[in-house]
């Protein structure tokens, strides 16, 4: 059966490196779709962002669930779920793991951190990660519990985040592909991507390693590609919804200044446009078929 | 009490002319409000959008609501809220009002249409108001019900994009304002001013108008204003929503085109805004306050 | 594969008659299951009475969908969507059917009647039904738009409940049939089942009938299986929640009376009976397996 | 104004001890109403339960909150929202309170235990408390957030339950009032109130002590009142879901027994109470009132 996991698998396979790309709505989502990416990062920061709320452990599985449902509704593209932390221990994993399966996801990426996250630029000690085994007995439990062997599990590791270095990180990365992770994604907040080159050329284990290059941009393919195929996913964790605000904020601007929408009408997506998207059209072939 | 619905109030009293613009989130919402507008548009177009669903009654009110109650608790607008017909007959308009009393808004906007709606395309005849009375009896329900003698009711007709003729919309205007609306909505798809223009000029009523000039966007402050004082709320009804759009196709085009986001992240708002949106400032504070 | 419409279909052709049980919450489809029931009714009726609300349409399909979804994530047995009207006309079915197709019911249930509905003790000659065209077009779009050919569709005529006869009832049986549903529903509020054997005895079709026997409670398994066979599911359709009702009144009674449990404790269901219907010791389990 | 958070203030004052019993639904909140109790415990056993999960932090403050928002509209009695450790640390409890003042309750109850919960009965020494100081950060959180001065925050400790001892619970408790809290919960899992009672004698605070009294039934209205006066409120809770499960189970069996519901319609509420539960009389009369 061509589940979106396989699919997602399938990408990497043949293309070498896929590329996904955030989304925080289904609209997001489609838009990712019509713009050839090959899957949609269902992130946690730009839900959080959607409602207005910190990216600390706020927005609910719930909340975050529900978009996701909505998401694989309305497109066709493999969805990867940011389900931070798993929303607790193992126990809850096993449940989290079942929920988004059942969801319909083709993948699950969860960290290494402690829940709650607390920011990471407070000075108190506190942005450190669970144990090594403890995240193991939590990729146990998400193998295990998942009903298709191919729904992709992605362990990541804040180890670089926390300061702890590459021989951490490393440990951590094998350990984690032991313990059943079919990828590894590992983070890093260094302006440029030394640091992670340095993890990924170190890299002796087999599973794919995936990046997020949003705070060393200059990290595209070309680069990520000179690594030698060792990186099968890259993730652009929050374009959508920066490019969303910076657009909302001048046209508000415009409309204010104005006094009205005759200037900024002509600068924004049309009405029909949006009509489009939603599939007004299909509607209208469906009015004709079937109401009576 | 200062109540988000005497805020509003007081703001079309002492201005003349409230500006409202749409929002889809929490987020849209304070971007609304740093752009100086005077409430917020809780629109079902755009929520409905945002879900990559057609604005044809699929949205529920429990997504509505959920949103609503999201926006209200982060941001201190009034909320408009566009609650279509009322989600049913008068039985349900009683729950629909106390429901979105609740949840904090300002007012409501309820229109004359037949549920579920068709689209305006389609050739069949189904177009069609519900009768004068039928909706009068929902209006007198609405304001049995809200707690708050503040809460805004806004009746919105469709006459004119029925195309039942200035007259009818009028006739129906003041059946509205006498059944206890606060303030009539009247809603026109001409691609010019004029047909709402003469609707405004032959207003007989006391009950403020309320113009979305979506279709006809010369239609500004000081075209309103010339028309005498008559209009108390204009309504931007799907910009922020637009502008989204735009700006994430033209971003997801930039990285596709360039294999990464080097150039991309220049061109849009920076993590860093996304964090002051979210208030992450306030996080940091919080953690060192109350983390011991 | 073994979906749950296929089960149910499967149970209907071995037994001839399959039992179908209303619950309101996962923990009363736990206990439809272990009483060996043959499937679930997610009752529209039961879930706004949990919510303490009247069947007038209120309960949004968010609402019930959220509590299929939950049902269906907690039990084995094949789940009887009750889907009202669909939620609004034959566009909005399309939506319907796709979500809870989605959701992993085994069929769904949707009746000719107008939306919202009207209590059917007014007298105001609204209990009407929709046309049956327009009942066809329904039906036809929800066929076309399920993704399983298994998934079980059964219309549900109120012909009888609105006065209009057997005749009536029996062609639009028939036109149901015909426009595509694999069962038919048909409903009578006589207080013996004479109406409905009439009905039955005239069928002529070949989709099995659906009866609901609440006001008829003596048309049991005996009786419908001397109707020779054309009988296919048999609903109860609200006694869960009349059950737990009775005994909720019963106990909070007990203990006002006694101000305190020492007496109530030993009448019902033990704690360590809820810890089981939860799976504590499962969790136990996994806590030793997956906590490290 | 006659807030929820003062009428429950009220009944302790005038009635001493106060009775909050379990419910899971609007419609068992509206059964406590009916039975003459004080206030309502908004559950997190119970509704976890109704979800058929087991109680380790698997349902989402969403799901709790929606429940919780659905009770406070539809009966009139105070309620006490259990919100288990406030949802992960005093970040988090700064959203919690607030959500759930907005939600309309009267009072929240805090655990100091770690989150996520692990049942009480696996043998790994996690059956901790966070540290005194990190909980009175949470309750310094809670109490500087709240709007209402006359929001009830009750600081539950598990010292007894974590086999502290009876001086650690004292200095759990007494550091809480000082941090905030208006009562402190103090739980036990002893098959007798002898623990209890002895916590009680010797607690030295003025903030009312709350009992939940599951594990020990005999401690009776009686009993309390025997102590002197330092209780303020007892809270049944979960005898609302056990009941409705003993019900259930049994009417199932009957019903299965039977081969039909002809025995069993006589022994559980009728519709027509059901009917009045939800209110259809009020329908009924809005109908005359309003459809026009």
């Amino acid at each position: 059966m061509d589940t979106p996991a396989r699919r997602l698998r399938q990408s990497v396979k043949t293309k070498g490196l896929a590329h996904v790309m955030a989304a925080h709505s289904p609209l997001s989502a489609k838009l990712v779709e019509e713009a050839g990416f090959d899957a949609i990062w269902a992130s946690g920061f730009e839900l959080s962002a959607l409602y207005g709320l910190p990216d600390v452990s706020l927005v609910t599985m719930t909340q975050h669930l529900d978009m996701v449902r909505a998401m694989v509704g309305s497109c066709n593209l493999p969805i990867v779920a940011d389900v931070d932390t798993g929303f607790g221990n193992a126990i809850n994993v096993l449940n989290t793991v079942r929920e988004y399966e059942r969801a319909g996801v083709a993948a699950l990426v969860m960290e290494d951190k402690t829940f709650p996250k607390v920011t990471s630029l407070v000075a108190d000690g506190r942005q450190e990660l669970v144990r090594l085994e403890e995240f193991q007995g939590k990729l146990d439990a998400a193998r295990s519990v998942r009903a298709d062997p191919d729904l992709l599990l992605i362990a990541r590791t804040e180890a670089l985040i926390a300061g702890l270095g590459n021989e951490e990180a490393l440990r951590r990365a094998r350990a984690y592909e032991e313990a059943g992770a079919d990828m590894v994604l590992v983070h890093s907040k260094q302006k440029t991507p030394d640091e992670i080159e340095a993890f990924v050329r170190a890299w002796d284990g087999t599973a794919p390693i995936v990046l997020v290059p949003t705070a060393y941009p200059e990290m595209n393919q070309e680069r990520i590609q000179a690594l030698g195929g060792k990186v099968g996913l890259v993730i652009y964790g929050n374009h959508a919804i920066r490019a969303a605000v910076g657009a909302m904020q001048k046209i508000f601007a415009t409309i204010q200044a104005d006094g009205g929408i005759h200037r900024a009408d002509r600068e924004i997506a049309s009405v029909e446009e949006i009509f489009r998207l939603q599939g007004m059209d299909c509607v209208k072939a469906n009015e004709k078929r079937y109401l009576r």
